[in-house]
């Protein structure tokens, strides 16, 4: 899985497809290959829609290979919303099936001009880039719909929904699950807008005539990857926790620690949590029934299962079942206690192509400017609306909460980097508002998921409301997952490799066997490192200082209730946390 | 002079009134006061909008004395628009009776919460703030109608349309002038939003009882205010060029030179300028006729005189002369080639409190963005009027060219740390480019005039087409300029005092006839270098590095015609500017 597909939608006469190797960039995938483009081809300082910007797709090290929950893709470029490196990581099919193909990379760089839009079929055969303007303005599943006519539901699809294409700050690129739907984002930072820049409305990863990648060492790999999985099976969270509730499981334990963003970061506990919790969720999925409801893969080959599809009270299909932080962004956020509502809203978001958490945040915005009511289900629906279809409201909704913060003239905006903060209020979770801090991503909690150790008592038992302690453990997670979103692996096996030394060695194995590499804990830990450290150097290079990682003075002025807490990790501490 | 009156409008019980001399601030006045204030009190990190930003109004160290062309008032805060330190400049009766008054600066500070509005009247006897919710959402003319009722028209008013109110990064501050109309502005950098952060709608500074500031040499003074007089009648820019045409003599000039933004600074050069040159536009006023039309002064006792009144074909007022650069911006840059029209602009701009410049290139990018078309007058109107009245695209259209940009998705914002660059495009004039990128204040002709050496040939003769030596005549027109910019004196004098020793000498001595001061060419030099450190270290701590003193890279990728140039200003040379 050395190729690397390069499309140039700049060249004069129409897009051009080079297929190279991997050359200096060989050994890395995923994220260390998405970022290590990104920081070698990229000029720092250009305009995240312009010319010199490149998007870069890359399944990880092992993706399309036998080892288990290890089909995620990497998707990198100068972020639109925070002006910075950006990798963005998404379930879905694709990862597995390019790298089946093959594929390590497909970098679309050059300068788009005019108003056409393409296609990109990949297949056994090769590349094929076609213009196609019967695509424009569909929405995800719409355009997935119209592709399964052509191309079969067999296929992987890549694509942006109208937001992609309006180049909104928030905007999505969707990928296509088991079952051929649009529900798996690489959500965060606007990539979606970066894609539309170049003018790709889609692309389709077909891997039929392939096979799945063989290990260099059959038996050290077989023999890893069934410790690995059972590993993932015996932990509380990858075993139990995970694949019964989902991700939700989490509402009702930050409601309780406090530290439940409410009514956009006014609170740290919501009256109504108990209406979205995951046991909410799960007991409604037992009423209702239906196929995959609970205990699904976004991606075949997942050995932890925690996705799910979520039908209406009559038996419909309304979207996947939603994320903890959808749940919380449409929910607590907005002060929506109503789980058909954060359902339609997640629906909405995966069609148009927009970021749950993201717009969660900016309709909290919206509605702390007083442009609608808290709680106001009807009014967040048709922001939403309005944003997919570009109206002037919706040019504001769509542009992220910053800038809806700063269209409405409120200070408000719970933003680093310009990227809205997700489920967990760093007052109340200070690991986690560490990460936020000091992540290369903005606001970011998959960047150093510190709630683990935090709330979770997960990889260490750090006392969340006191500032001791979570530079370190930031640091660590930060790394640790730097290397993880570098190999196909699915962040959530962290649960497990954090708490269990062979389950985390079973891994190095896992990879070790698939590439025949010599790869030890150790040399992970430096593949975090220098991913960290070349993002880093871009986002210095693009013009960020330590000034950019802090969090918005009020989060330092504002007492979070229920614990009076404000956030307090000294500056010290967070400009510690590179120190590596 | 040497009254601080401080306003703290998140006090207990109301906003409280204090008065303190200037203390460890003596000797500053006009921009090197309120620079002076916000680096000194205001944490660089903060939000522009937040409690801990404060508005800084100083008239300059001369203000209110017979020293001619004296009475520039100085506006500071962290600027809701750039993020970064903010000194906007206004004209006006109000400098002049606040140096009467004896009144150094006025700091409006603290957190203001609910929404009452607040009137403060300053006079003889003492200050006064008052709750006056009637004037909520009042536009400038119209406030100063009410106003006039109750205060008559011999006070100077400092106000806020309803821009500032909504909090708008595009927001002016007004000024009266001598005709109690609210034509001079504190344009740039959303000065108008902190004022209305702060709940204030209005300052009316009433200068009954007092009398004009007394010379502490009277001799020396009266001596050196003369030839200083005779030095500006002299000179071809102050004496006649200005009285003649007013600013708007540039309009031909620019355009010979290729250096007239067009279309959203996509052309050097417009078919349309002749129609909206000075030349026309005196010819218009001959015309019509109508008191003041031309040789008109902003503020009693300027020696220049080049402001006007615009009146249409009946007869009736319009509002003020249009300046060069609100020409520019609503006519060429948008395609519009109509005065009338301009003007009308000009005076809906003036009365909402929109900065001219920032809010023609914010129509400019939504004209580039297809949201209208170039040339469409109505329309341009219409996007004014949506800003003025909030809707949702005016909220787009009043958050200024880089946010209206986001929020359309397009690259093409001519914006240097967020602020819209003025009517010079940085191509064919370098060295104006020069000062947009390495201002403190962000995109800003008026922070180091280099059109003067480049196109006027005043104060040297630099190619405007070469790079070469621009980053010199920058920086010394940078440190001239944050002198000047405390003094009081308008900046139109520069022209006089760059190319005439004398009067450079003359201006120096008035200040010292007034003051008792032992200033000399050096310390004034010293003067200005001391406050762009200040400021620049401001930047610094709020997160700005040389990343952020570069032009958009597409001013070096796209050449502008008629020359053909892209700006090449190398990244070492715009370095070099703060090397003193």
């Amino acid at each position: 899985m050395d190729k690397v597909i390069r499309i140039n939608v700049g060249a004069d006469g129409g897009p051009t497809v080079t297929e190279e190797t991997l050359g200096k960039y060989a050994g890395f995938g995923g994220r260390a290959l998405t970022s290590a483009v990104v920081c070698g081809e990229v000029p720092p300082t250009c305009h995240p829609l312009g010319p010199e910007n490149k998007l870069v797709i890359a399944p990880g090290l092992v993706s399309g290979s036998a080892a288990s929950t290890s089909g995620r893709l990497s998707v990198g470029c100068k972020s639109p919303l925070t002006g910075g490196i950006k990798e963005a990581n998404a379930g879905g099919q694709a990862a597995q099936y390019l790298g089946r193909l093959g594929i390590a990379a497909i970098v679309i760089e050059g300068e788009h001009s005019g108003s056409d839009l393409y296609k990109i079929t990949i297949n056994i055969d090769g590349v094929k880039v076609e213009t196609d303007n019967s695509l424009a303005m569909l929405p995800n599943y719409d355009l997935c719909e119209k592709l399964k006519d052509v191309h079969g539901d067999g296929v992987a699809v890549i694509s942006i929904g109208p937001a992609g294409e309006m180049k909104m700050s928030n905007s999505t690129i969707a990928v296509t699950d088991p079952e051929f739907r649009p529900t798996r984002h690489a959500g965060r930072g606007g990539v979606g807008a970066v894609m539309g820049s170049k003018g790709v409305k889609a692309i389709i990863v077909d891997p039929g005539g392939t096979k799945i990648r063989k290990p260099v060492n059959p038996e050290k790999f077989k023999a890893a990857n069934r410790t690995f999985v059972e590993g993932l099976k015996q932990h509380g969270v990858t075993g139990q926790g995970l694949p019964t509730y989902g991700t939700n499981v989490l509402t009702n334990v930050l409601n309780e620690a406090g530290g439940y963003p409410t009514y956009n970061f006014k609170e740290g506990r919501y009256e109504g949590a108990a209406d979205l919790s995951g046991e909410t969720q799960a007991t409604l999925e037992d009423e209702r029934g239906g196929a995959g409801s609970s205990t699904h893969g976004c991606h075949r080959g997942c050995g932890i299962q925690c996705s799910g599809t979520f039908y209406d009270k009559d038996g419909n299909f309304v979207t996947k079942q939603p994320e903890y932080e959808t749940v919380w962004a449409h929910g607590g956020n907005c002060g929506i206690r109503d789980l058909d509502v954060v359902a339609k809203l997640d629906f909405m978001d995966d069609n148009y192509g927009f970021d749950t958490i993201e717009m969660g945040v900016t309709i909290g915005v919206a509605m702390d400017a007083g442009v609608i009511e808290f709680g106001d289900a009807e009014a967040a629906v048709r922001l939403v609306e309005e944003a997919g279809k570009g109206t002037p409201l919706g040019r504001i909704i769509g542009a992220g909460a910053a800038t809806a913060a700063r269209c409405f003239g409120i200070e408000r905006a719970p933003v680093v980097k310009g990227q809205a903060m997700p489920a967990y209020d760093p007052r109340a979770v200070k690991g986690i508002g560490v990460t936020y801090a000091t992540s290369t991503q903005g606001a970011d909690h998959t960047a150093g998921y510190a709630v683990a150790p935090n709330i979770l008592k997960v990889g260490g038992d750090i006392d969340p409301l006191s500032h001791e302690g979570q530079a370190d453990i930031s640091r660590n997670l930060q790394i640790a997952t730097a290397a993880l979103d570098s190999t196909g692996f699915c962040l959530f096996v962290a649960f497990a490799i954090l708490d269990q030394q062979e389950t985390f060695d079973a891994m190095v194995e896992t990879i070790n066997g698939m590439l025949g590499t010599e790869l030890t804990g150790e040399s992970v830990v430096e593949l975090g490192k220098a991913v960290l450290t070349m993002e880093r150097e871009f986002n210095a290079a693009a013009g960020f200082t330590k000034e950019h990682d802090r969090l918005p003075s009020y989060f330092s002025r504002e007492p979070l209730k229920p614990h009076g807490v404000v956030f307090d990790v000294p500056a010290e501490e967070l400009d510690s946390v590179y120190a590596f």
